[in-house]
C-alpha cells in the first residue's frame, strides 16, 4: 500500500508540475525548475517508478495491459510521462522473436514522446514540464570514440542499450521497457528536447522513422535535384519521402499498394512506381542517384539495386526476419552499386531531424489510436493496412 | 582438302611473317608491315581460320581436343597465334553451366597471350609479330557512353561480347570461342598490347585475374599505408596481393590453406590470416580499409565483411554458383560497409595494368601444364591446389 500512495502522491506531483511547468515557460522557467526539481529529487529518487504498459508475454505477439516497475529517477535521468508513442514495425519483428529470442513480458516501443515528469540533480538539458523524447536507444558507455563522435548506436564497448529487450541491471524487470507505456526513465543524453512547435504526437514518429531514414540520405550529401527512390512507403518509407523532397531531391516512390499513390504524390514525390513484378522497375534501370529501401522483409532486391546508377549507393533499413537478404552477385558486378545498411542515427543526429521537421513543419501522417486497439494495429501494419504512422494516445494505457 | 591447303599456306604464311616480323623490329617495321599486311590480307581475308582447340562438350565439364573455325581476319581484326592461355575458375562455372545453360561445343579461356599473325587493312595498333593479349572480352558497341570512356564491359546497348560462350553472328560454331586453342580473330581494339620486356606466360593471366582484381583497387584510391584485405589466394587473390603491395598496401591475406602461408609473405603480405572458422577473423574486426574478395562460391560472408573498417568497401569479384550470395544486413548495420560488386576492367583500364605489371616486374606465380593436362588442372583449381595460376602451353593443343 504505501508503494501505490507513494505512487499517487508523485503521479499527482508530476501532474502538477507539467501544468506548472507550461504556465510558468512565459516568465523565468529556469531558475524556478532548477529549485523544483531538486525538493522533488529528494522526495522521489530512491523509489522505483510504477508503469503500466502493454507488453508482449511470448512470441505470439499478442499485447496485454501489464504493470510494472522502471527504476528511481537517477541523478542523470529524467522521467517522462509519456503522451504518445509510435508503432514501429521492429516492435512486431522484435516481440515475434523475428531477430532473435526475447526476454518476457516486454514492452515495445521506441517512438516515445511527452513531458518531462522530474529530472535528477545533475541534469541540466531538460526541466520539468519541457517536451521531450526517446528514440532507438537509452543508453551507451559515453567513453568510447563513437559515443563521443555523436554515434552512440555504434558504441564500441558495451554497444547500445536498446528502448525496450535490452538487458539492463538498473531495470526491475532486467531488460528496458519501452514505449507503449504511461513513462519512461531515461539518462537526459538519450532524451531528445522536442521544440515546442511541433506537436508531441507528430514528434514521435520522428523518434525512430525519421531519423533512421534521414541519417543515411544525409550520409549520401545529396544535391538538389539528385533523384532518390524510396522502396516501401509505409512508416519508414513516408518520412523518408517527406524529408527528400523537403531537401530538394527528386522523388521516385516504389510501393506494392496502388492505394497509396495518390497519398505518396501528396507527399511531395516526382513519381510512384506501383510494383507487382520485376518487370515494372525495367523502365527505372540505372536512373537513380540513390535508393533507401524500409521494406522489412526478404524481397527480390536486386532489381530495385539495378535502378541506381553505377557507382551510386542502395541502402537497406528495413531489416528482415533474421537478417538475412539474398544478394545476387551478377546483378552487383554490372550495376556497380554500393550496397549498404544504416541503424537508426545518434542522439546529436536525431535532435537534428526533430529540430529540421519541427521548423519545416515537416510532420508524418499519423493516426491516432487507443492501446486498446494495438494488437489490430500490428495486423494491419503487417498487411500493409497502415496510412502510415499509428500512434498509440498513451492516455488510454 | 582445299581448305586444309589454305590452311597450311596461311600457316606457313604466319610462320614466316612472324620470324621476319621479329626480324625487321630493329629497322624500319611500319611501313614494311603495312605493305606486308595488305598482301596478306588479300589473301587471307575471305577464308575461314582453322583453330584447334579443347572445348567442353556439355556440362559435365570434360575437354576435349576440337578442331573448329573462326571467322575470317576482317579489316579491323587481328590475329593471334596464341602462345598460352590461363586457366580461371571463371572458364569450369561457365563450361559446367553453374553461371546458366552454355552452347557447347565451347572453347573457354580468356587470358591469352600469343604474337599477331595478320591484320586487317584497317588495324593500326599492332603489326604482325607484336605481342598481343586478349581478355574477357572480344567486342561490344563502341558507340554508347560507357564504351566511349573505356567502361566496354559495361556496354549499355549491346553488352559486352565475352570472349568465350557469347552469340556472335561472325563466329562460324554461332559463340565466341575462347583461349584454350592456337589462335583467335579479334577486333584490335579488343587486343591489349604486351610489351616487349614481359614474358607472355606471365602477361596471360594479367588479362582476367590481374585486371580483375587491379580496377576495383584502383578504384578505390587507397593511401600509401592502407590496410588491404585479400579474400582466397587464388590465381585472382595472389594477383591481389602482388598489386596492392606494389602500390604501397599493407596486405592482410586470408586463406583457407595454411600451406600457402609462406608463399603468400613471399608476395609481400604483411599478415596471412588461416580461417578455419569465423572465430579466426574477429581479432581483425573493423580494422581494414578495404577488402577484396576472390571467392569463387557461396561462402559466409558477413564476418569477413566484418573486418573492414565503418563506411570503408568491400568488393565481391568472385562468382558464385548462380550469383546468389547471403548478406547480413544486421550485421550490414553495424557495421557500415559499402559491398560491391566489380566485372574485369576496360580495355584501357587492363593496358594499364599489363604496362604497370610489365614495368614494375610484377609476375604472377604459374604452373605451365600441357593441353592434355587441362582437366587434371581443372580438378586441382576447384580443389584449391593450384599454385597459383595454371597456364596452357598452347604448343601443345
Ligand atoms: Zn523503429
Ligand atoms: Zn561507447
Ligand atoms: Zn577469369
Ligand atoms: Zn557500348
Amino acid at each position: 500500500m504505501k508503494k501505490q500512495n507513494d505512487s499517487k502522491s508523485r503521479r499527482r506531483f508530476i501532474q502538477q508540475s507539467t501544468l506548472f511547468g507550461a504556465g510558468v515557460f512565459l516568465s523565468n522557467p529556469i531558475q524556478l525548475f532548477s529549485q523544483t526539481n531538486k525538493i522533488n529529487n529528494k522526495t522521489n529518487m530512491s523509489k522505483r517508478i510504477e508503469s503500466k504498459g502493454y507488453a508482449g508475454k511470448d512470441e505470439k505477439g499478442i499485447l496485454v495491459s501489464w504493470n510494472f516497475e522502471r527504476r528511481p529517477v537517477g541523478d542523470n535521468d529524467i522521467l517522462i510521462d509519456i503522451k504518445f508513442s509510435g508503432i514501429c514495425h521492429s516492435d512486431i519483428h522484435t516481440i515475434k522473436g523475428h531477430w532473435g529470442p526475447q526476454k518476457y513480458p516486454q514492452v515495445p516501443g521506441h517512438e516515445i514522446a511527452g513531458f518531462v515528469g522530474a529530472v535528477g540533480k545533475n541534469v541540466t538539458k531538460f526541466k520539468v514540464g519541457d517536451k521531450a523524447g526517446v528514440g532507438c536507444m537509452v543508453n551507451s558507455c559515453m567513453k568510447c570514440d563513437s559515443c563521443k563522435n555523436g554515434e552512440e548506436h555504434h558504441c564500441e564497448t558495451t554497444g547500445m542499450v536498446g528502448t525496450y529487450g535490452s538487458p539492463e541491471e538498473s531495470s526491475p524487470s532486467g531488460i528496458t521497457q519501452g514505449g507503449y507505456s504511461n513513462n519512461i526513465v531515461v539518462t537526459e543524453h538519450f532524451a531528445i528536447k522536442i521544440p515546442e512547435s511541433i506537436d508531441l504526437k507528430y514528434a514521435a514518429p520522428l523518434l525512430c522513422a525519421g531519423i533512421t531514414t534521414y541519417s543515411p540520405m544525409m550520409r549520401m550529401k545529396f544535391k538538389e535535384g539528385d533523384k532518390i527512390g524510396v522502396i516501401g512507403i509505409g512508416g519508414l518509407g513516408h518520412m523518408a519521402v517527406k524529408l527528400a523532397v523537403s531537401k530538394g531531391a527528386e522523388v521516385y516512390a516504389f510501393t506494392t499498394s496502388a492505394s497509396k499513390v495518390e497519398d505518396i504524390k501528396g507527399f511531395g514525390a516526382k513519381e510512384v512506381i506501383v510494383v507487382n513484378s520485376a518487370e515494372d522497375l525495367k523502365p527505372m534501370k540505372g536512373k537513380l542517384d540513390y535508393m533507401i529501401s524500409t521494406v522489412p522483409y526478404a524481397y527480390e532486391m536486386s532489381p530495385y539495386i539495378d535502378c541506381v546508377k553505377p557507382y551510386g549507393s542502395f541502402t537497406q533499413v528495413g531489416q528482415p526476419i533474421n537478417g538475412e537478404l539474398i544478394i545476387n552477385n551478377f546483378n552487383m558486378i554490372f550495376n556497380r552499386v554500393n550496397f549498404n545498411g544504416s541503424l537508426i542515427g545518434g542522439i546529436p543526429e536525431t535532435q537534428e531531424v526533430m529540430n529540421y521537421c519541427a521548423a519545416n513543419k515537416i510532420y508524418p501522417q499519423i493516426e491516432i489510436i487507443k492501446a486498446e486497439e494495438i494488437n489490430d494495429a500490428w495486423n494491419k501494419v503487417v498487411n500493409k493496412e497502415a496510412r502510415y504512422r499509428y500512434v498509440i494516445d498513451a492516455a488510454t494505457i
